[in-house]
């Protein structure tokens, strides 16, 4: 009755949704500006245009999210949560209203307020909360949870640094901390009610409990979590899903002793770094080894977590038996794989369950996937390091081992090497825990992320757990979503995708792109793709004049590498490959110049500010950009260029302009990429050794359709010991591997040629002869031939169109959706949860 | 053409201003909770609600905000900038909308919601940007500012963390951080682009500049400053001003030394503390001595406040000889000094005009108020600190002090003592700058905050800058906002006053209050009084309960002491007093006590978190409330309540509830007080020594209309010397000073009666014979015989009405109106600028 009347009242107060026609649109925006962004209507600037609009898309993304909550509670569904200390979202508002499907009545909003969208979006800042791939990928697997419905929420933390900042100067990076919430962040809702403590060291004490003995932890310090909502919009859907993200916050919590030092300013400063800790992303892309501070981060992540999950599960069910029906838990990677030892604290010292039902439990609720090729770069914590900070985790963590130990016995006897290699303990100078073998003993599923990885998992790095279980082990290959790849960043690309299809209906559905097949020989198909890759050229080169000052021909062939700076990925291959480029022209005659294909070399990417070896390689880069672009001789001819701060920004603007693109990795050292399937997805042809998920594209568009070179996998470790292949001896059985042209270019770095001798010197080393862990110089003529076809093909450019619309056609395979329908169906048994409208 | 054509499409958008019905205001609190506070309209708590409704608000100060500063611009007034480091503004909410005037609007719109507004605007904590007294009269002066009309910006430090919280446990006090922000601030506006640059550190160069030479400072830190606005509506007028407080944060400044230490994680934590490190309030409410902490808090207030008023100057105007006429700087106390220096600097160095030039305009444009009463309470800075934080600003200090020693010798000659106490450099075992003789020496006026204060400047403290420039010296009594310690503060007596003066007028206008002495002998309004009293008694009484346990009675006379805990403020002496009663209860028979006022003695306050004997106040206070409040025995005859965190919030409670408070400062001591004012607002009795503002109340409402005891001001230094008064050296001839009781109860504490023996024997020390350097023995029979005095005069309820009413009535005098009034007519020659409706 009463309370009938009320809610008719709240509703007859306010009409139904808001209202996205121009118009309203116009009127929000003014009300932002003038009420949340505090300025006039009639005065604001591009960016408060940009404010205003975020909150006023924000507010719509809040009915969504809003209802899609409402829905899932209402349906308890199995839900998915997605663990992961990493997602690199970049920006928002463009991604945002196309997948709210208000992309048109937006810029006309704008545009009759005196604005223009593309100009407005450019002023928001990229959300870097991640180093690299793995972070992207995170980034775009909940694009595709939200658009294909599943009831999923994604978990990270909310660094207030995100990944730094790349500035060169003098050819040099240098690293700029990254306060990206400096202007405000419209895309998170603070949930200032939703909190929890998280608590670090301490003493583990027995205490008798109903007759029986029980752990209990005594923590000796107390930091709070507060939650930060990030609404995801899907595409074509209503649903709209969280991606949670954990901050430090002081702690209101009565904790005397902190403060009754006598120093109550000295106490508070301390206390302050305490909490603020946590909020710094580790900048290195491929190893966390055994910082004290980075697992504090992790256990907070984990903590703060599992506990609203927990709650959550609880509000709903009595019974944890239910718990594997109702909830799946995601490990994306190693990182949150603290879980493991959290959730079984939880079950078996706060809910009192005996260790072997929890443990049961445990699971059947985790699923892992870990990104790594080579066993060195798992993550290991040592013991000491664990026992300080988290001393019941490590109690339990023994026991989880001897129980696993015990069962391993049973099943393989007594066989003490494999025991000792399986083992999540790790004996040796430094005593530690392998949490990839704490991910796989718990997961009921561990996945790749690529076939090859996949394989290289079960033959090698994880051999003896495949021979265990080999049923856990899947293969997921890494995918992209199409709606930032292609919609967002290559706007042109998209209208011509869907003209040619005669649908948008691959926006949700990845697999019509193959219908472009059709008209893969069409003449006017070919002049509208090549006018659509001129556009996005001519936009990329005004972004390199602006940045380097460099003008550049839009004749020339784009050829682009962005991504993390490593050795592995080999950009020095890619630099020798250009000074060998620029020694030819300086030896070539006026008429030889003039059939050569000119050259736009761009390279982009962060090294890990403490890798010195990946420094040096941004160093080289410039001081062979400085040689060439300087030598009026060659002129348009070649160009290299360097684009600082690669980011998810830079990665829209470049890939949609890029010709060509180079994956560069020695065989076997990348798990799967993504970056080769966003180029792939604008029609750029790959220049790529047969590495991670690139074995897939070959099986997908053909190994014609793609420039590919250098040593197989299976050949590496022969190549590395003999400096032979054992897959082809006969041709290759020369011991001198090293071809003469690789080691003039060394030798020209060695002498100074680009100045630096010294600087260069251990650079230079790395690649040398039996150091050449990476196998540059064994690869390097293959690189050129793969180069030189490219050059050739390019001058065919009916041909080179051809395979740029095969590329596109077919890289609905490398879709996020793709991998995220397989995950939810094959791992993680969840299905889609689709709110109504 | 076209630029009106947007002008009228941008009005057409959107109404007018916002609605302030009971309808448009639900519909606005609604859409607040769904899109900003991001909850349903059919599901928000009080704290939710408060948000929201906030929120309303917010949009209409911004509205008025806007206006205001638009008019400011276009009239180009003189402005003031007052300048201080603390800022008390308790709760925001009951005073915005009572001083918009839709107060009735806003209940109604939230009861028809199911909220009620006085549980809906307890939800909000204190903004308690400072200490005490010389803090909250900054926040009574801003109400005033803004109410008069007068075009006027405060500047202050935007702390992250608040003047501690105080706990107490088992007596002790205990301090919490108090971070305010927790929750949110929907009262400030943050203001992300309007950012400047704080240097620190660094060398002083000489340079050539036209031929001249040029100091120019390196500094070697920057951090930078961003505005936060917070809108301080006037009551009955459209005039909104701001004050803007700063807040450090991370540079976004090219600072690439900082960062290329080789462990990046390391610098950022390291970078992010001393970025965050200008966000405490120091806790000391009477010194801050030489913390390098505090000197950077100090500049980082004074450089970006100075940065964002030269640059509104420079915008409108092009000659800094107009400076004078446009821009008038306060200065709060010696806190912002620095400003001198600072605003010298930019004209020498940076707008290089020559430094007689530059002083002569200096001299011009800055006024002073000194909250300090002795002259060891006075602020010096180390010169050896200085020179490391600010060297630049150290040798101009030299240079000023230089000139001024010249003028000085030829005025007074080479009286060396006179001019090394004149000095603004003091020699000595720490080279020191006296902050107070350079405010003295460049402010066009230099105020005492009370006559008596003044005399003391005059005669004693500043002497010789007196006897130099008379004419610099003025007396401005502070004031206190009847807006908030009566309208806020005090509905019931809001409505009171309203109904027998006919008129609201008195809340723009105090002196209206007066009036009420035409009905203090009028019977009704008598009865009307006393049950206004008794329900404010009701809501003190409640509140005790909730925070301490302790039922009070009603009946019993409410005698309150709150205020910071200090040795000069006396709350011994009180708490002495307690114990003298609880003495001479237990000593009396059935019958006496039945004749005895029962008492509930109510004691608030927060001690320096550094100041033992201020803490073993509290602690006894708590020893000697156990012992009495579980005496059976005395009953409701006698209470004695603690209460915590005593805040302004606790302020706007406790005074309406009092009956009798007390104000116990030795003569001499307190410079003003405003504590006292506000009890007087509210109809409360004081008991006093005549000290600071007292003196003047009592010659507003008469010597009879209080309770007077103790010592004069004139009296106390032969008392502390000799033991006895210079005025009446007959009557206390006596060379034992200290009367028995004193000693009897100096002795039951010693001995261990409320425990502790040994944590009091230090407090007892200091009150011992030739110790008490404040007076409590000498004081302490005369303070008896006013209690004794208040208590006859309670048991005569017309009486006490009588002197109540009367107390109201003569409280206009003290309101911060007439303050600011005096203020801006005589030494800030500013006028009103009514921005019209
Ligand atoms: C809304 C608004 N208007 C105007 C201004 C500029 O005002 P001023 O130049 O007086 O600082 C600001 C900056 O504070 C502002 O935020
Ligand atoms: C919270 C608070 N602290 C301190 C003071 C100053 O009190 P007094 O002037 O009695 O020292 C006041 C003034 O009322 C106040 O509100």
């Amino acid at each position: 009755g009463e309370h009938r009347a009320k809610a008719e009242r709240m509703f007859s107060l306010m009409d139904g949704f808001l209202k996205n026609d121009p118009i309203s649109l116009q009127k929000d925006i003014l009300h932002h500006v003038e009420y949340t962004v505090a300025r006039s209507r009639f005065s604001f600037d591009d960016f408060e245009a940009y404010q205003a609009l975020s909150h006023t898309i924000r507010d719509r993304l809040i009915e969504r999210w809003h209802d899609t909550h409402i829905f899932f509670k209402r349906t308890k569904p199995k839900r998915l949560y997605f663990l992961s200390l990493e997602f690199l979202m970049g920006r928002s508002l463009s991604n945002s209203v196309i997948n709210l499907g208000i992309q048109d009545q937006c810029a006309e909003a704008l545009n009759q307020l005196g604005f223009e969208f593309e100009v407005v979006a450019e002023q928001e800042g990229d959300a870097a909360l991640g180093n690299g791939g793995l972070a992207r990928f995170s980034a775009c697997q909940m694009d595709s949870l939200a658009t294909l419905d599943y009831p999923a929420w994604g978990y990270g933390l909310r660094y207030e640094y995100g990944l730094f900042r790349q500035i060169i100067v003098d050819g040099f990076q240098h690293e700029q901390p990254d306060y990206w919430l400096n202007f405000g962040n419209p895309w998170e809702i603070a949930r200032i009610h939703v909190t929890y403590e998280v608590k670090f060291y301490g003493t583990v004490e027995e205490v008798e409990m109903n007759g029986d003995k029980q752990k209990i932890w005594i923590p000796g310090e107390t930091v709070e979590a507060v939650a930060y909502d990030n609404p995801i919009p899907g595409y074509g859907t209503r649903n709209t899903i969280n991606l949670r993200l954990w901050a430090a916050k002081p702690s209101s919590k009565f904790d005397l002793e902190a403060y009754n030092t006598g120093d109550y300013i000295n106490s508070v400063v301390n206390r302050q770094r305490a909490e603020t800790i946590s909020n710094v992303l580790y900048p290195d892309d491929r190893s966390h080894q055994g910082k004290e501070l980075r697992l504090k981060q992790q256990y907070f992540f984990v903590s703060a977590s599992l506990q609203d999950i927990m709650r959550r599960f609880k509000e709903e069910h009595t019974n944890f038996d239910e718990l594997p029906e109702k909830v799946a838990l995601h490990l994306n990677d190693t990182h949150p794989s603290l879980s493991i030892a959290e959730v079984m604290r939880m079950l078996v010292d706060e809910e009192h369950l005996n260790w072997n039902k929890a443990w049961d439990i445990v699971c059947k609720i985790f699923s892992f996937t870990t990104h790594t090729m080579v066993a060195e770069g798992l993550e290991k914590i040592p013991v000491d390091l664990l026992g300080s900070l988290l001393p019941r985790h490590l109690e339990i963590l023994y026991e989880i081992n001897h129980h696993f130990m015990e069962e391993l016995k049973e099943r393989i006897g007594l066989d003490y090497s494999r025991l000792s290699q399986m083992s999540i303990v790790e004996e040796g100078a430094v005593k530690s825990i392998r949490m990839a073998n704490l991910s796989i003993v718990c997961s009921h599923t561990v996945n790749g992320v690529s076939k090859l990885h996949l394989e290289t998992l079960k033959t090698k790095t994880f051999k003896d757990f495949y021979g265990l279980w080999p049923e856990k082990f899947q293969c997921k290959t890494n995918g992209v979503t199409q709606r930032r790849w292609i919609v967002v960043s290559n706007p042109s690309l998209r209208d011509l995708i869907s003209k040619w299809l005669g649908t948008e209906a691959w926006i949700r559905d990845p697999d019509i792109l193959s219908g472009l097949r059709d008209h893969v020989d069409n003449a006017d198909f070919h002049l509208e793709w090549k006018m659509v890759k001129r556009i996005n050229k001519m936009r990329l080169a005004e972004y390199i004049e602006a940045m380097s000052g460099v003008k550049v021909s839009l004749d020339a062939m784009f050829d682009v590498q962005v991504k993390r700076i490593h050795e592995y990925k080999r950009q020095l291959l890619n630099i020798f490959g250009i000074i060998h480029r620029y020694n030819c022209l300086k030896n070539m005659d006026k008429d030889s110049r003039r059939k050569v294909v000119p050259r736009v070399c761009i390279i982009g990417g962060k090294a890990a500010p403490g890798y010195e070896m990946a420094k040096k390689i941004i160093k080289l880069c410039h001081a062979v950009a400085e040689k060439i672009n300087n030598d009026t001789d060659i002129g348009d001819l070649l160009k290299l260029v360097f684009i600082p701060d690669y980011n998810v920004s830079v990665a829209e603007l470049v890939m949609p302009g890029a010709d060509l693109s180079q994956h560069l990795s020695t065989a076997g050292n990348e798990a799967s990429g993504t970056g080769n399937m966003k180029f792939l997805m604008n029609g750029c042809l790959l220049l790529a050794t047969e590495d991670g998920s690139t074995v897939e594209i070959i099986e997908e568009i053909g190994a014609d359709n793609l420039f590919l070179f250098g040593a197989k996998v299976d050949e590496v470790a022969d190549l590395r010991e003999n400096g032979v292949s054992n897959l082809a001896p006969l041709q290759n059985a020369s011991p001198l591997k090293v071809p003469l042209q690789f080691v003039r270019i060394l030798r020209m770095v060695r002498d100074g040629y680009f100045g630096h001798k010294d600087y260069f010197k251990t650079l230079c080393d790395s690649v040398e002869a039996a150091n050449d862990y990476y196998l540059l110089g064994t690869d390097f003529m293959s690189y050129l031939e793969a180069q030189a076809a490219a050059d050739k093909t390019f001058v065919n450019q009916e041909k080179w169109t051809r395979m740029s619309i095969l590329s596109v056609a077919g890289s609905g395979r490398f879709s996020s959706d793709r991998t995220i329908q397989d995950y939810a169906e094959s791992t993680w048994k969840i299905n889609p949860c689709r709110c109504p409208l």
